[in-house]
């Protein structure tokens, strides 16, 4: 229900895996509180909450020009540092200390479902200690696994940067033909794993095989998919997430990543390793392995962290990851004292979509996974998944059919 | 010497590790030889001269509409295939065969030293049976390292990608800070890998340290330079060659990648794998723990095979890549019966060069490193590469300043 805005000021945040467009986010909120007289100063937290609650000295966000605003949007990944560690109980109490003795009163902070979650523990307290502090979450996610959203700012630019990766790599390995093996990002959602699909635009392009968090991952299968399209194209291109689990639910990647380190979330590291690819690539040399003859030529990638930060973004995702921003500040300032700013689609042809404010609860440490109208069998994604994923990602570039 | 036009086909090959730019070069080529009377077909071999060699069908370039053109030379990866196979004593006399059977008297061959080293067999062939076989070899490779040429097509583009690489990730590591390693391509040759340096615009900014094949590689050194960076910015991107050496010469890499897979020029693999990112990875986790203190979060990137094959190439690189292949059409139809391809550099401020035709022996199964005045000591690069490496990228994104 709107309200009175009090005076005081305000203080944004940046959680979780950064985006290349997290930043938009960031100027969008600063962009829509600027002219609004109870906004006093605007702050930045460093690192998160983490700044808050190990008392790092604030940035001074409402001091920067527009000049320097419009190259931070433009710059990939958190410009204020961003955290990984989940706020306990006994820090809670810290983070609102912190805003208390700071005179904040209006609290935005961009990220995934975990940051959905501090936002609603924190505006909660502030309404049993009669303290007015207004909160709001702003989407980021390169996963694109917020509950209530029809897709979360940051997936747009990853998913392109992944339909390009497998677009050319795909003119590469039909080069020098082989089998080969791109380790895609996503922990229990498969959305950026899909994306790879988007690559596909005649007969014979890959990504030929598509597995997805979703689909329990079965090694002879696995290798069965990959005989059938090398005995059909002389060669295959595989999209392989790196959350993909065996049967009973564990996380494959995760065994095999010698000393992998957990987060404060309990999740255990799956990024910045080949361990999967590797073993998969081994896989295969050893089961393609006839008495005569010689393996394939079989190679693994891992698309890493470039996924989530190169700096050539998704026009439509940047302008969304702004958009959120603006949405969030604009309806703090509207008298709305809480909530989580999601996009919502109205329609596909031609793309248009509007941003809602959501319940903090409906968001809060939720996960939304593929839902199965997106999924294709064992190996692959629905046309609808297709239509649904083409318009975050922008054009994408026009390569010569095959000679 | 300049000698009368005989009249009869040209033929165009691709080979060894493709580039973004290596169509262009092919474009190139045709564009010259279009319009010259004694030049009747233009045709293509499919996987460089293995499919001379197995009779697999030509490609009819010359009847390719220039719209067609257009869009092949902006597709990365040898549209006509391309081969990794290095023809033997035996194949020689068969793709001279071939040529003479498809009245060819033009013989362009995009490829790398190994490439120049075919042009020249087959060129001698010719001058010892008495039939006239013009032959010249168009630069390519990522790793630069051909003799004679001041640069080598696909290089710029490549180290434009890696340049890009390192900013963003630069950027996402300072988000959340930690150790991160990114691998790059290069098996001899450390001119991919010292590219990452073009990522620095600022003071802090990485990559802190890069590895060159050209350095012997000292673990415990290794070590020692990691924790000084760490120590100054409790953070630390690193740049490693796939390349480098222990000191008695050893890929590392190739001792770590289980089942590594040896080409036709006894070179064991390097890419495709992330064993080297993940051994370098470990290694940090091991030496940083400390008795109490859990080890620093370390992460490990293998760029892989998107360094040659982004399908954004430097336009620099772009244009030279169709200009060498218009240079030895050029210089074929002027008169001239062998040669490499080079470009020249002429002056930096501002930028100029001239394409050159360089003996095949000259280019021939020979590797260019990374000359002494590039290297500043063990761990990085001289201000002299940065300025020899800027212009040959294009314009790179400009980043906010730090907050």
């Amino acid at each position: 229900m709107a309200s009175r805005l009090i005076e005081g000021n305000a203080i944004i945040g940046q959680s979780g895996g950064p985006t290349a467009v997290i930043n938009q986010s960031l100027v969008g909120i600063i962009e829509g509180l600027r002219g609004y007289k109870p906004v006093k100063k605007i702050f930045g937290m460093r690192h998160g909450v983490d700044g808050l609650i190990k008392h790092m000295p604030l940035v001074d966000l409402g001091a920067l020009s527009t000049e320097t605003l419009e190259k931070i949007a433009k710059t990939p990944s958190a410009c204020l540092g961003s955290s990984r560690s989940k706020p306990t109980e006994a820090d809670a109490p810290k983070i609102f200390e912190a805003c208390k003795a700071n005179d904040i009163r209006y609290f935005f902070y961009i990220g995934g479902n975990d940051s959905s979650d501090t936002c609603r523990i924190i505006h909660e307290m502030g309404v049993k200690t009669g303290y007015e502090l207004r909160c709001f979450h702003v989407p980021k996610t390169v996963d694109n696994d917020l509950m209530g959203n029809d897709h979360t700012p940051g997936f747009g630019s990853a998913a392109r940067y992944v339909a390009m990766a497998f677009m050319a790599d795909d003119r590469d390995n039909a080069s020098l033909p082989g089998i080969k093996i791109n380790v895609v990002m996503g922990r229990n959602a498969g959305f950026l794993t899909a994306a790879s699909a988007l690559a596909r635009h005649g007969e014979g392009d890959g990504p030929h095989l598509i597995y997805l968090p979703e689909v329990p991952f079965d090694v002879d299968r696995f290798i069965e998919d990959v005989k059938g399209v090398v005995g059909k194209y002389n060669r295959c291109q595989i999209a392989v997430s790196e959350g993909i689990k065996d049967k009973e639910g564990k996380d494959i990647a995760a065994s095999l990543i010698s000393g992998a380190q957990t987060d404060a979330h309990g999740n255990a590291q799956l990024s910045g390793s080949g361990a999967l690819g590797d073993m998969l690539s081994n896989l295969i040399k050893e089961r393609f392995k006839s008495p005569s003859g010689k393996p394939p030529r079989v190679r693994a990638d891992t698309l890493g962290y470039l996924q989530r930060c190169w700096p050539e973004p998704s026009p439509v995702d940047a302008a969304e990851a702004r958009g959120v921003g603006i949405k969030a500040a604009t309806e703090a300032m509207n008298g709305l004292t809480d909530g989580s700013v999601a996009i919502i689609r109205m329609s596909n042809h031609p793309y248009r979509v509007e941003k809602r404010v959501l319940k903090l609860s409906d968001v809060a440490a939720k996960t939304r996974v593929m839902p199965p109208e997106f999924i294709n069998g064992t190996h692959d994604v629905s046309r609808a998944f297709i239509e649904y994923c083409k318009p975050l990602v922008g054009e994408l570039p026009h390569f010569a059919p095959r000679l």
